[in-house]
């Protein structure tokens, strides 16, 4: 961390500073220019505690230089992380698209866009149990019911399983049936349910809060971290911005911003980063072509029945069309990138 | 509801559409322009549920017109709601201005922040005893030890005592010892959370989400509401924009957007809001001269010491100022509004 | 400057970075941590020009540490800029309201409009010759033809007149017409227009852009100033943000934080920050109590037929009950804060 | 358009806007709610004007269905635009590759980098004469003396030139030299500049202002060609997020959006729209998979001591790797899409 001393701060006031961290234990270099007075702390940040140096007379502000987090680091662990399940490894060179609808509403439904997505080519089945909605009268999700037609649908597939848990509660009932849990953008700060997740097993997809800078979002990927558990994919779906041309606007930047800072595997949520059927296939081309590892990608056998999420939802058609494009253009990157 | 169809729409689709409306039971009127065909919907929207009318053939775009949330307003409730706490009203003229430390650090910190909001005017006390962090690294509060050293001050004090809740079992915890329970931020959109809140009896005050818009923060107090409880106080608390002078940008437009659409009252954290001690006096002027009911402001006994947020907190003699001049002006602005 | 090197750049690199800097006649001063060292620079930062440290071999990144701009800076003048304008001083504790058309569309509607506001108390009348408009397609105001109504209404009133200019060449023309000239949102970094707004000798009013920082801000003000003219007004009106329930959120806490950082006065234009004539009011009682020299407000005498901007404008009783409620508290802010 | 009355609007308030719209010339429908009253404007809204019909007694709001603009959209030209530059084709699936320093800074510069990016394959050369920059102290380019440089360069390399105009007497300067002249995001929304490049028969390339919608985008667009000059490239180039992890946030989803829209040429300037150097090439990928039909990419010969912009320049070696790069994605894409 750097001090800047005010202007006008005395000799008495950096001396005080200087001798309230040495005390501490930690280290003092002071640079003193033309207009400004600048104090860098050596040795471990965590012997400073939260006390707040921006209070102490005489200080402009303070810049951090260290990021907060470790465990999610390159500088932790430089290799990849490769997370399998079922057979199937996400991250580390290999393609991984997730699909299916965005609520599960039946098991009709839910069986019938399970065979469709598996056919298609996708690798593992996606579908939402519990749905946080923005008003309590929307519909909320089928619930322990929603996870049972899940489980019967990869008994039928064979595919792995993916749903959004919402809370303490939730996570415990889905961890009995799900491969993959999910959270969700709304509660990627929802730092009790983080823990809990980090004292899971199974392999979590944290999503980026709406309007989180990649900071924060490392950060709450420390928190499942530091609990023990390491399998976290990260997943872009979009931030809030002023345009309202698309629901959110898709960082396809965060994939190659993460992939310089941490090794975990990083995906892509076309559906919910653009709101709009017909963005979802060129987005996902984008993110693939910018180093993403895999789609998460709402498929709706009948998308004008949809409970949920309707405009964004691809028909099978559609979604057979974007794994033909998606494995071509993943096949090829090897070209570009070799 | 009203749908707009794409300028190439065919009749056939125009007919379509309203004939399934028909079904559903709703009313239909149709003008036809010179570029487009609009479809207006009459009758009850519940009837249509979740269809995804924008993947109708022919659709261009939907456009809603009603409200999705009504207990809020003020068409359900045209007179202000007045929430009273141990014999302090909150909203309906009075003010009400809620201070104390970020964090409850310690028995003899807390004590000492009260006694001395208390002289300077204060109404209640506010004190963090689950803090949630962006870093699983920093100090997370005292948690229920933190709560009895609230109680405790209250004992002392004679003030009504707020505190951060941050999941349903803190929540439970939580109701033992408080009279107001405060959402965060953060958990603005944790819907499990707000139902609970809702099956409480103690009134809610609920922080605006950092890139919550009007509209859904009004649909997250619709949550609470529709549980039962209607004690919410909404808290503006500054939203996330480019600006980076302050920590966030507190949205004092906010307090008169909320005063046309809902009955409920209106406070504004201007520590938060800001981040800059500097700031929270001016910023607590604009906004009781706004119309704000209140505010929730942080103090800090000794803020060089402070576990948590020290840069935005008050020391005593500030809040004491504060307090002073927020009073005067309270008081002018019933001549400026009479 | 502060560099701060990778974790792992080598004593080469840091040593080549000193060297050069040294080169250039600046001071250094090193700092080794345990993860990062950090080079302070010493000494008149324009000796850099714009080499780009943060490509040299083992840089992490630079962080600023002074402003880039001298002359708007309080460190250059401590005391506040009064400004006068025939016999009206703005700023330095006095109240300055500027009301008028959003365009001047007639010389009966323009005489009419700026009787009304002389006769409610206003301070100095504006109106729209030269209107920027989004789309060709709309209204662009009755440009010299403006200007000449503008000063007919002057000489009847006896009101300074305050216009926005858009280019080099509308700059010039309204030289022979104005007291004030208006530098318009998105002209906020028309360098060019700055420039020669600089050179012109008459007071400048320089809005802020919709996306701009307080930094970005400053530096349009520096450059007007750099070229002589030190009379600038800053107009707060508004950012861009996600928030739709008003047309931009207007951010007052911009107030206390010029006036921390400028001597400048600074007033705020609550018509164009929200977009809604309802909010005019509240907004403008905010901005005084926050601390504002004044308010720029649309007045339209007869709103239902403005030619543009209607739904922002006041009429002109609402314009007098604007002018005596923040006369009250104009008066009353010296009780506060006295 | 469509108005929506308020809930409490009377039948004579119906009437009365009825009456007026049919005055005007305009046809009416009304669709009486359960709750609301709709009446949907039929006919030419030109014959609207600006009419403010938000303030008419017993209106709650109004909301636009027709799209402001014409000649950008495909409704009035359906084929894709290809405009040819000294034989090179722009748009209409060719790839288009412009590259070259931010600045120019001499003539040995120039001429070295023009040289390494056509040997690397680049369609175009771009430079900058006139820079717009943030603080009038900075660099602020060669002017008339770097467009003959420029020039000088097209001579030895057959490279088309590209150059920003920031001004009516740039530009007019400008003309001499260019074969394709830029209006940057700072000018975005600079009518009169717009309006003269509309006047002018070169090729236009217009980036979108840092905080602009697509739609507002799209209406400076039409500036330019309801001058008569249809030669406009869109270039996206990041817009203003709350995000710092790269300098604006490149808004990939605007290629699509905008190829639904317009037939307009679009291409991605990933130089400026992330301001870092690593994020170049993965978001030049990216754009490219979305569908761009070129980049427009900072390269200078030894970035080390470029006078402007150098973290975000590529060095000749990394762009050849770009440009190879680039080069087997647009061809994969013919796979990808075919």
């Amino acid at each position: 961390m750097v001090i800047v001393m005010k202007p006008n701060a005395t000799q008495q006031q950096i001396d005080n500073i200087s001798e309230y961290l040495k005390k501490l234990g930690l280290g003092v270099h002071i640079s003193t220019g033309a207009e400004y007075t600048i104090i860098g702390i050596i040795g471990d940040k965590r012997l400073l505690g939260d006390t707040p140096i921006e209070l102490m007379p005489g200080v402009e502000k303070t810049i951090p230089i260290a990021e907060p987090y470790k465990l999610v680091t390159k500088t932790f662990k430089p290799e990849p992380t490769v997370i399998e399940v079922r057979g199937h490894k996400i991250g580390g060179g290999s393609l991984t698209v997730i699909a299916g609808p965005c609520a599960v509403e039946s098991e009709e439904q839910t069986l019938a866009t399970a065979i469709a997505v598996k056919n298609a080519g996708a690798h593992m089945l996606r579908g939402g149990a519990y749905k946080p909605r923005t008003s309590p009268y929307s519909f909320q999700g089928l619930e322990e019911e929603g996870l049972k037609i899940l489980a019967e649908a990869r008994d039928a597939t064979g595919l792995p399983i993916v749903s959004e848990v919402i809370s303490p509660a939730t996570l415990e009932i889905s961890l009995k049936y799900l491969d993959i849990i999910q959270i969700g953008a709304r509660n990627m700060q929802n730092f009790q349910l983080l823990r809990e997740a980090g004292q899971a097993r199974v392999p979590v997809i944290l999503k980026r809060g709406i309007s989180a800078t990649i900071e924060e979002w490392l950060n709450a990927a420390e928190y499942i971290m530091s609990e023990g558990n390491y399998q976290v994919i990260l997943c872009e779906r979009g931030i809030r911005t002023f345009e309202t041309a698309t629901r959110n606007t898709l960082d396809i930047s965060a994939v190659p911003v993460l992939k310089e800072k941490t090794h975990l595997p990083v995906i892509v949520d076309p559906s919910h980063g653009t709101g709009k059927r017909d963005l979802v296939i060129p987005m996902s081309l984008a993110a693939i072509a910018a180093g993403a590892d895999g789609l998460i990608v709402e498929v709706h056998r009948d998308p004008l029945h949809a409970l949920s999420d309707g405009p964004q939802s691809l028909a099978p058609d559609d979604f057979a069309d974007l794994m033909k494009r998606v494995t071509i253009l993943h096949d090829a990157m090897e070209h570009v990138n070799g």
